[in-house]
């Protein structure tokens, strides 16, 4: 298996998830494991409830530390606050939201589907349109990716808000913020999400196996009556726990709950804000890279710009699988693929996470060499040097070294 | 935080899970990301598909490795074969029995349970009355665990099977081996275990996080038409990615795949039936030091014994969370607490995973020391002496420094 | 190789050193390398070379952490004060002792051996005849070692300065404290001890790697005329770079560093004392065992006894190394051998470092059994009752988790 | 310490040593101590010492695996091998041939110094002469640098070979190769070298600790004779070791080790000549970034270029210090300084050990930025695309991964 694997030097991971994990993070989840019943994890985990919350930018909202993935943290959000046939507003603007479309349908939600072209964000005003007729509150809940990992496609959820609250809406809001939450903006509080969730191995950069919810207390007290049949995913028995101070219906990593206190004090001490900013920083040098190969990027408009990923457009001539095989099999480099609909026709630059200019620098400039390499006739170091112009304008000194 | 748990030395983790995990394990999982759809993850997945069939000593059965917890992997049985209002057969016989039970309730089958003294196998005279009545084959499945942690109770389920043979009734049999598979014997294949599931912290000796459940040909033939509710659980969905060479509907752990790696390759290395050996000589160790001690079993019958877990009954003027508070307080030592109906009446000894006979005798002495401290008038070293007589005439030489 | 060393569960590590590594430890070294020469490690640095100081329980030390080992240690110690032909008192009381008399007459010091039974401590009235004797004070260095690893004898260092004092003698005194420095109580200021070293690997329970040598202000000035000639141990060239404060005349080990750093944690948590009275209470118990399972301690009078290390003598009948070789092939045991003169005749119990009672109880039960493997008839239990008999009362709760 | 360093993302270690370690290696180191007298240490040392003479490209040669740095390497070698007052002729082209000759000095050889420009190679016309006029034979070791790190020059060894072949002259050829082996061509029977050393952390890719000396069949009889004062660094002791199948005189790091096998396992999955041909790609696309700057090698002449680092020169207005200062503030970029008498002209980039197309091509970028930022009119991108030009043509195919 080794062999399969080995090149030398660093393996660079631009896929947008799982992406790299900083090393303390590693290092803090190279343990044994410990008893869950103890009086220590309890109280590891009182804290890590407690600082969880910052990620969500929220304040009254109840996280839920799940052993699972994004999708059972999408299962989670959704079978604890709806029942089935429960009519819900979903986008599907690329593979992640048509996969969540496909799980509201196969849990017997009845789902009003807003179809979209790929590379564009939600339409809202489609939105608007249903809220305005639906006097009679007949959506229980809009479910809304924050950004399409597929086509990199940032939606607007405070115009959701906005408008929700133009029509004084109930409707709940629920907001899948896997390649978001850690990079992009997110706002639970201000913006009235009911249901954030996302998963650690994302813009969190830790390994695969939390997903983590956070519920609003309208959210919570939807669950209440909510009728989706549901155990493993059950918020109450989270609930029932955390009165108790025990926390752990089931069993816990022990590692993973280590790594996520990492990640959380490494997030303090860059702060939020500064990780946000380092992502626009990132994801508009990818973009102006693009440009400079003389290529186009599969999000129509600036306003839908993705800050965690960038899908890019290749000529017909050019299969986009071909690029991400051979930046695999010549530079070790990990690039996105395109899925689905888009499969070929794309590859994607993931840029979330724990990742910095050198690092994009370099994978940018593997990104050069494999479209020459697969026939395009970029010119060596032209989006190096367009991203370098900008970033060598905007990257601030590291605090720490100042 | 680390003040809190910090005392010189090793922790001595003898609860019944999780459990200690070999350092070539933990060494396999101290690494980065990948991307998981190169060619690198498929292939690895593969083989770990077929090498944990061995687990289960099946070649029929098909594994899923699900990004779970035990809870999700009884959830993954149940909602794969079966449909709202089908009737299964339960016996509650301890806590875990007891929250399968619940799940079983809750989603929405017709659980008919077996009721048994907890310290007491599941009842299969009521089992054969139970099929001896059952013509019309209103019994969709037997629901048991083959190891109950919260009693240390094995149940029998070559009788089992000999009961569905005798009576040529076709009830699926679903098996918790959570506490069993790769500590006990455990034979799929040959006692006709339609599903059988585990947890990566258990026997197994890993990190929480992997629910591995296997499937029989007819269990499979069953999902197709089971009605249940799921999406994430969905056995189907796996199968789909298994057709297409890429393993994973969703993004799993890198890092566990590494750690279920190795962790097959060591059980491979001693061979599964030293391991079971090595638990057989462990339990019986632990139940001889006990016996030493004056103190009772919780388990009611020889022949129910478990080798994997051993609760001991404490006499009634000492209330067991003692036991185990001390344990840690004084001596570093991780005790398992009695559980619900049985809480504060005895304390448990795990003796599973990866764990040699010096690491359980300085266990053993520091349960008498425990003893002694919580007010029992136990002769120090005689438990010790118990299971070392036993030990020092039943412990092979390692074959590898032969 | 994995092959060849694999046992299942924990390997127990009671030899004399290298010792248990704490995880923190662990942990804290695994990490890239990084440039030495950044600001970052010189600050590390600082910060170590001030905390290391407690270990010595010196302030007017300078401490040298040398990328060497414990006899890299004794060389710098010996080359950096005393010049070619100097005259050195040494006592030869055992095989480490034998190991630095050998260098210390390799490097052309002038060595007046004072010769005593293995197994009896360095003859004090010897060297204070010699003291007397020597007004032209021809004798510039005692160099003894405060716990000889080969035969579990610690000497009594605040003698040796009384005697000098009375003489008022100036020789220098070398102190070889690798196995008892941050284990046995040791006061390089108040004894005025002039050189004291330890390694990385004993006590202080990191890696073999790092030599660490203290050296008084007189040892210091006696630096500036010594004639030995050396250039990697040269105290000259450390004091040059502490000066620039860059610290490192070449490349340190950035692993060792921070395992330094956490090592030096984990003694602050616990408290020196605490770690000393551990091992006061780690080396009665095992005494108490030895007693009990009738068989003699190499040490011949308490006054010697050592809380490192423990050399049990085997009845003529028994080769020791059997004992040794058969814990290792049956039990996962590492026991220290008997050395030279006592080769065949002892094995040593090393009981230092990163341990605590039940890991202890562990190794005594298993050295019982042994002992019975190779026809000693040992009652099984009986050292384990005593050690636990005076564990029991000895041994407090853990501070953090009272 | 922790806020000191940290910045988001991957630290850039371009220094020519410490280098950065695979994943492999610090996953290999991650473990505890183990009994180095067990048969297991021993075994795992007989096979490392066969495997480690491949990197020395010798089958004669006899290897030793010193617990040291480089500095003790050199004085291993030169102790073990002649005897005060022995002429050496020594070539000082830069840092560390002056260190080199420095220690030769204070062990007291007579030491026949070439001094060259710095950013030249050794003057092996001036050697020729001195062999030529030595008839007597008084010179008795060359000792000459392969690889100068302060200004990355490479020297000729077959040329000084030839010379001394063509003299008919038996002194000695002593090489460091602390900066060469494992990374350039390196033939030590082909070329007649009496030792040669390198250091663990250098091209080998694995932390600072181990001093790994190789010392040909005359060399090995050279020490027999040889009078300087040894002790640590005694080759006999080794010897001794060696014979009696323990294969160590004092304590080796088991960590150091068993990353030595994985730093093995490695090279020859790779191939030592890819290897080589790997770091030649990395030099010579890096000395094209140079020339595109506009900036000047400190190498004089191509015959000289090193492929394991870089030595650039900033016009006289910069002071090198900065652009070092700079790139570690800003970019997370460790770069070399310029030392001694090239302090504040020169700077380095260091391209050895594990490394990648990517990896360079990132710090490349880097360096760009930082030119800007310190004044000079770098044009962004150019030396990138030089680099890439040269890199999109020459790089092969991961042979693993075809």
């Amino acid at each position: 298996m080794a062999d399969y694997v080995y090149g030398p030097g660093r393996t660079h991971l631009f896929v947008p998830g799982p992406v790299n994990i900083p090393d303390p993070v590693i290092r803090a989840m190279n343990r044994q494991n410990e008893d869950y019943r103890s009086p220590a994890v309890p109280a590891l985990t009182k804290i890590l409830l407690e600082d969880v919350k910052k990620i969500f930018k929220t304040t009254s909202g109840t996280p839920f530390i799940i052993p699972t993935t994004g999708t059972g943290a999408w299962e989670s959000a959704l079978t604890n606050t709806l029942s089935p046939g429960d009519r819900i507003v979903s986008f599907l603007i690329g593979q992640f939201s048509l996969l969540w479309i496909d799980q509201q349908q196969r849990l017997g939600f009845n789902v009003d589907v807003v179809d979209c072209e790929w590379g564009r964000g939600a339409d809202l005003d489609v939105l608007e349109a249903k809220l305005r007729q639906d006097t009679a509150h007949t959506i229980k809940a809009i479910a809304i990716v924050h950004n399409e990992t597929a086509t990199g496609v940032t939606n607007n959820l405070a115009t959701v808000r906005k408008l929700l609250d133009a029509y004084r809406h109930p409707a709940l809001v629920l907001v899948d913020g896997v390649s978001s939450i850690c990079a992009l903006d997110f706002r639970m509080d201000e913006w009235g999400v009911d249901v954030a969730l996302t998963g650690s191995q994302k813009a969190l950069s830790m390994p695969t196996g939390l997903g983590i919810v956070c519920a609003s207390p309208k959210a919570l007290e939807a669950s209440k009556t909510a009728k989706s049949v549901r155990v493993f995913f059950d918020w109450k028995d989270y609930l029932k726990f955390y009165k108790m101070g025990t926390y752990w219906p089931y069993t816990p990593s022990i590692q993973l709950l280590y790594g996520l206190r990492a990640a959380l004090d490494l997030l303090e001490e860059e702060g939020l804000d500064n990780v946000i900013n380092r992502h626009t920083r990132l994801g508009t040098a990818t973009r102006l890279a693009v440009e400079a190969w003389g290529l186009k990027n599969c999000t129509q408009k600036e306003e839908w710009f993705s800050n965690t990923v960038t899908a890019v457009v290749v000529p017909s001539y050019i299969d986009s699988g071909e690029v991400v095989k051979h930046a695999w099999k010549r530079y070790n480099l990990s690039l996105g693929l395109g899925l689905n609909k888009i499969a070929g026709k794309v590859f994607r630059i993931g840029h979330l996470g724990n990742l910095n200019e050198l690092q994009l620098l370099g994978c940018l400039s593997g990104v050069e060499m494999v479209l020459k390499d697969v026939g395009y006739p970029v010119k060596l170091g032209s989006g190096v040097a367009a991203a370098a112009a900008y970033l060598s304008n905007s990257t601030p000194l590291i605090p720490s070294r100042i």
